[in-house]
């Protein structure tokens, strides 16, 4: 299975499912490809220090969305790609991008779904002053944020918490859960009824997290 | 501490306040009374056979809901409450009420606020297919489950739940975290800073809870 990474910032899951590839732990699951929207961004840099192909399509330089979409398929096209990962890609994906990858298209999301979705979602969270938060990892459909829920990890959020102290918190959760949906995905344990998904041999369900 | 608890239903989460304190796990707080809206219901039964004073506001028997609130308050007064615990009250509580005891009333929601607000939040949760919910215990203002929040606790969403296996393991966490945060507020180990609340002693926060 051929994977595509968008990243557009300093990359640390690309990191995650890069250092994951070569524990071996990625099954099936091949990094084909990372695309930046960022010319110079750390992510692109990860990519090349990892020998993965890279390709850059600056959305700058486009003023329509749509030119956007069609210049990432037709950067992807090459790689013969079955997913794509998007890993802090802070750029919105329209309908010739989801037209051509829909389905195969996952995200990762630095809050629990449904709550606090779209950008400073580790801001929304601290300011709203919930005791838990954590990640998401979801397919991509048009909404924000609102695709088909793969896997979910909980941390505490403490007392003394600001943004960046509880982002990085969640970080830790996003660099274990990314790669674990990864490699299920390649290996063909996820299926989908609407909008449950099921993942064959999940982790371990009887835990609980409570936090006051 | 005199506290109140109002119920409509089946009264668990009551119940579970009543085997806590007598545990002696309630600390300073005192079970004083409890009000229903609904005659007939089980939580009534269950206060009563608890021996705790009991009091009925039928809310058919108000056209306005500003007149519910404020018999609600006079049937209060006797027992000179000072926290009150909504326990599956299925009544919105207006200014006449939270007036008189604004920041002084607490509520327990089945889902991790700010996600799945109002009725059915273990329904929306299945529905939406997330794969983490729980509960909040959280103060009461005016909005729909919007307060300040004190304590959550989450559980794991597994692939053959439905609504009702989901609350049922929700359930049980609701049956802890509540009798802990009144023990808390009780013991005046919970402060509030805007929508931060800080609870003294907390629960130990290395953990986490990841799910697929």
């Amino acid at each position: 299975m051929n994977v595509a990474v968008l990243a557009s910032g300093s990359g640390t899951n690309l990191q995650a499912l890069i250092d994951s590839a070569a524990r071996g732990e990625l099954g099936p699951a091949r990094l084909a490809a990372v695309g930046v929207n960022v010319p110079d961004c750390r992510a692109f840099a990860r990519a090349q220090a990892a020998g993965i192909a890279t390709f850059v399509v600056d959305h700058r330089q486009y003023a329509v969305r749509d030119e956007f979409d069609r210049a990432l398929v037709a950067a992807m096209e090459p790689h013969e790609i079955d997913l794509v990962v998007l890993a802090g890609f802070m750029r919105l994906l329209g309908p010739s991008f989801l037209g051509r990858y829909g389905g195969r298209v996952i995200n990762i999301h630095p809050a629990l779904l449904p709550a606090f979705p779209g950008v400073h979602a580790q801001r929304q969270a601290a300011a709203y002053g919930v005791k838990l938060s954590g990640c998401t990892v979801h397919f991509v459909e048009a909404g924000v944020d609102s695709g088909p829920v793969i896997a979910q990890a909980a941390v505490p959020v403490r007392d003394d918490d600001d943004e960046a102290s509880l982002a990085a918190r969640i970080l830790v959760e996003e660099h274990r859960l990314l790669p674990s949906v990864v490699r299920a995905l390649a290996e063909g344990r996820v299926t989908a009824d609407g909008r449950r998904v099921r993942v064959i041999e999940s982790w371990p369900s009887g835990e609980s997290l409570r936090t006051m």
